[in-house]
């Protein structure tokens, strides 16, 4: 089909852009996206959102000098395939480039990946040789009626086919899910959602986290070739307890800690956890969060929602002075990182997934040795993440369900006029997730 | 039994003894240790050795202020034992409280550690809030005639009595393993063995590596609980082959080397190593090293030993740019990691068991967002790594058995006197490994 004819008459199309050096944002009229290559895919966005890591653009703290349309969360159709679709050489490719259809609802992860090359077949989707990040000087974003995405086989996320995708759940549940749910839900998977799954199977999933979790001491707890230590003692109640800290109560944050909850309720693992942010109302949306998720999501321990100092008075009262065994820094600033250090135990593990500066990591290497910590770092590879985050979605929609409750991560949907007032909202505070509707 | 009989008529013993502020080795008299506690085993020392970690305090790096008795590393009999040992309380706590004997031989950690808090029960034995380093201020160091064990139970481990630990060896194998081997070869497990091994471990335990060790994408490689992504892509030859630096050469460097062959042989996985050192005398023990080693414990992988720069280009041209799966940091130094990061792939493993300075870690936040890079720091839970490290021993005495070889870890075996010649000659490396005979 051709897309000029279903775009608009004047080929021309809204897009939310930003300008340099910082703080412009400007609704304006742009050409409608066209297929460069056969791998592309043209989308037409239903629903664009925005992130807090726009933010380090907006304020010009990233560097870039070029304008650009913003946004890296969105979901919408297929209304034009490449040739790559449906072709021949489709065979041993990513399934989507063999059924992948015109029509189809898809959401996109953050960034392109090829789905096919070594760091794809590995899973490390974020760190593909052709990614690029939506919203950048690189790739046109998705704050716009109309966008391409490249390598679309291999980076979309097909709704309308729950098939291509593996799952926990039952085929027809899942089907079920997908016609019922809001866009502005699903759209929460293009980053927020998977990111915030990442951060807490990184955490749960730690060699160094594992005795407790297993109930057996390091090094026998992670290893089915490792034998017993001879003369260990026996674990008591206080060795099994996992003490999680969560810095960060930004949507991401709050996704998080949703997760962690569902798998240590999912696995009936005792908990404490303490939920940290300087911002109030972030505080008050995770304790509103937390209120609203059912018994089935919150299993069984302590759920602490508190500014930094009481959390570490909490910490140490819970712990006698050892620490958290495992703390998630969604924040991604030096500040976090530290707070972070001072929080978790010796042999404990921080696992930050906020984009951090071009500062030095507010270490020591003796600090570091000292606590025998783990470190680690970096991007949710958004597209492996994708079946694991729908899984959640499906479960939590008491959580991940409303928009512009007490207790949604989704403050409101408005329309590209409000473009240049949310940014300046969001960039100070006054409101939390904002979806913008091209349509509306 | 009074241990005062067997010590010496005049109630002193030899030690080789650190002054400050740098650089001043002196071999003295000094009173034989006694019964302090109830935990408290005096061991009569038959061999220590000098240890890469002792030069930070020779080089008056350290800020130590007041002399001591050195050394970390000691094996020994066990001459008088505190009241706790037989005693009806000794129910409970570690097996050594109920059978460690007079007569033992016995090998300490490098650390005391009390083996039955809530840290030692996780397997984390290093840091023990009990624990003390051997040959500190803290606590008198085993480069003497008789050395004061505290918490002895808990701390030391029993070679007299394979029966107080676990192994994949047969018992009668272990028995005659222990008769057979020199006291130079089992005194490795003191330290640089279980570190090499504690290195080697963290690596390929590590969830970032397990897509390569499994064959599955990740999150999908590391958790039942996790379903597949679907539309994946079969894994390549290319995919599943680890390739996996080694920055530093010395003897823990060596055993890491040792380590990670060993499990990538028994487990049949296919590998490319690099093994980086700055200095040629050390790349020629490598080498050594690794043409001693036998078939059984190389498996099947490319082996090169080379400079930095060559290791860079080594990389490249293996991994097409993409950098090392894992890279194991044994030096202790802001350039040894600088070196481990540029090194590592995107969702790669650092795994650093040096002894770090009081700098700020060489990397930035971006540099760590931007590589996914995960990194494992700190000492050595060598207590409760010494049962994985003895069977390593046992397998690899091709290496580990000899002294004074062009492939033996010890370069020599010599009386005190030397002691201040061969501090000298080390920190110069002009010598590798030295061991000390208090009695020769």
């Amino acid at each position: 089909m051709s897309a000029n004819a279903t775009f608009s008459p004047a080929g021309q199309q809204k897009a939310i852009r930003w300008y340099p050096p910082s703080y412009d944002i400007r609704v304006e009229s742009i050409p409608f996206p066209t297929i460069q290559d056969p791998d592309d895919v043209i989308v037409k966005v239903k629903l664009a959102a925005l992130c807090g890591s726009d933010l380090h653009v907006y304020r010009g703290h990233s560097g870039i000098e070029k304008d650009h349309t913003c946004g890296h969360e969105f979901i919408g159709e297929v209304i034009e395939l490449g040739s790559s679709y449906g072709a021949v050489s489709a065979k041993g490719r990513p399934a989507l480039y063999s059924n992948l259809k015109v029509g189809d609802k898809v959401v996109s992860p953050f960034t392109v990946n090829c789905g096919e090359c070594h760091v794809c077949r590995l899973g490390y989707t974020g760190r593909c040789p052709e990614g690029a990040l939506f919203g950048s000087p690189a790739l046109e974003g998705g704050q716009a009626q109309f966008i391409r995405v490249p390598k679309g086989g291999g980076t979309l996320f097909n709704l309308s086919n729950p098939s291509t995708w593996s799952s926990g759940l039952p085929q027809e549940d899942r089907a079920k899910a997908l016609t019922g749910f809001a866009d502005s839900s699903l759209l929460l998977l293009a980053d927020i959602l998977p990111t915030g799954v990442f951060a807490a199977l990184q955490a749960l999933n730690h060699p160094k986290v594992a005795p407790v979790i297993t109930g057996k001491p390091w090094p026998l707890c992670f290893s089915q070739d490792v034998v017993g230590l001879g003369n260990e003692v026996d674990f008591t109640q206080e060795d099994k307890l996992l003490t999680i800290g969560i810095v960060g109560l930004g949507p991401v944050g709050i996704c998080a800690a949703v997760s962690i909850l569902d798998a240590l309720s999912t696995r009936q693992l005792p908990y404490r956890i303490v939920a940290i942010d300087l911002v109030e109302s972030r505080r008050d949306k995770m304790k509103a969060v937390y209120a609203a998720v059912g018994a089935d999501g919150k299993g069984n321990g302590e759920f602490v929602v508190c500014s930094v100092e009481e959390a570490k008075i909490q910490v140490k009262e819970w712990t006698n002075g050892v620490g958290c065994t495992a703390v998630l820094e969604i924040v991604g600033h030096a500040d976090a990182l530290a707070l972070a250090y001072d929080l978790v135990r010796a042999f404990g593990v921080i696992v930050s997934v906020g984009v951090h500066g071009g500062d030095l990591l507010p270490l020591t290497g003796r600090q570091c040795y000292n606590k025998n910590v783990s470190l680690d770092f970096g991007r949710c590879p958004a597209r492996a993440m994708f079946p694991l985050a729908f899984d959640l979605l499906v479960k939590r929609q008491d959580v991940f369900g409303g928009v512009g409750t007490e207790a949604s991560l989704i403050d409101k949907i408005v329309d590209f006029k409000q473009a240049a007032a949310c940014y300046d909202e969001f960039d100070k505070n006054k409101v939390g997730k904002v979806i913008f509707d091209p349509w509306k």
